[in-house]
């Protein structure tokens, strides 16, 4: 029998795994359904979670996580619409990890809350490696950043269940090709769901709130 | 005397400050001025970089060194233009370090180059703890990313040597605050400089290539 070797980095992650499954269980329990939402800095998180919460405000219980290397900017605006909210900041850490979430859990009102949003640390790579309890990954693309980012940082693009590709408003004055972008990514990852919006004007929102909405209702059961 | 306690990340960080000092001196020998650029995936520090190249082409010896997570659609475009390049694939990695910028600059013409790029992975966070041997560190920001980001990704904004504000042709679609996103920089880094430009359009770069032909011709002295 060989002896399996695990490194730093490795243990690291497999002690995150077991805190991220007790969180995961913790709201399992509760039947929230819980996403964590990953992108580059500025790409939309905040703008797609408050969109959101506003679309389902007094429909389903809802509440947010923020994580930030500084600042209480994010937490401030969900807090601003009545919405419970931690604000986790890493002091220069680059990505959110499940041992950060557990005790931001205890701060919200888990027994009134269906969906959870976490909102990871804006960085198109390092939270990837960190699962934090969630049922579903969605990572923001947004049409400033290049249709050429799949190729660039694979790793994220591979591993997400929805793409929200953010800023469609801008499309006349950019060189982005929407088709090429989507190739590139169900090349990565052919059971991705692509949801093309603007958070600034409104455009495809409805199939990204029908996806969510469905989802939660599933997890209700 | 107390005993100094360096935990495994400041070993690591002490460690590239060594091979960094070691580029830095051969960089110095050859009298090659050498910027580290850094920014969010998609500001657009290959943009920067290819109008660059354009602009002193013929002028001066330039090089290239292009830092990405996987993939080498940067070097290519550089090489397309008759520039030395190399592509530095991190296969993961979040970040350039001075170990990786080494054997990279054995495979340069270093005696005909008076002025090299080192262009970092796309991450706002992690580069910025891992000096290379520059000497200057450009952070490239963009109008779409919103003008906020000073207070949430402060450290990298304090450590810069240049500020380029990209995408500035896209102002008349965006809620960005020039004066508001400036005043937090500056705040941050009272000694920095800030260049708003338009790799697009062109506009604000006659600035950016007056300071660095500056730069350049001085450390040729």
């Amino acid at each position: 029998m060989s002896v399996k070797v695990i490194t730093v980095g490795e243990k690291v992650l497999v002690a995150n795994e077991v805190k991220a499954r007790e969180n995961k269980d913790r709201l399992d329990r509760q039947n929230i359904f819980t996403i964590n939402i990953m992108s580059s800095p500025g790409a939309g998180k905040t703008s797609l979670i408050l969109s959101t919460l506003k679309h389902f405000k007094n429909k389903i219980g809802m509440a947010v996580i923020e994580g930030d290397v500084a600042s209480s900017v994010d937490a401030d605006k969900v807090n601003a619409l009545g919405i419970p909210v931690i604000q986790i900041n890493t002091a220069g850490g680059c990505h959110l990890d499940a041992n950060m979430v557990a005790p931001a859990l205890d701060g919200l009102p888990l027994d009134k809350t269906d969906l959870l949003f976490i909102e990871n640390v804006g960085n198109l790579i390092c939270p990837n490696n960190y699962v934090l309890g969630e049922d579903a990954r969605v990572m923001i693309a947004s049409l400033p950043e290049g249709d050429d980012k799949p190729y660039k940082y694979p790793a994220m693009f591979a591993d997400t269940d929805v793409v929200v590709l953010n800023k469609t408003d801008l499309r006349p004055y950019l060189e982005f090709n929407v088709d090429a972008f989507k190739k590139a990514v169900t090349g990565l990852n052919p059971d991705v769901t692509i949801f093309p919006v603007s958070c600034r004007t409104g455009e495809g929102l409805e199939d990204w709130y029908a996806w969510l909405g469905a989802a939660v209702k599933e997890k209700r059961k």
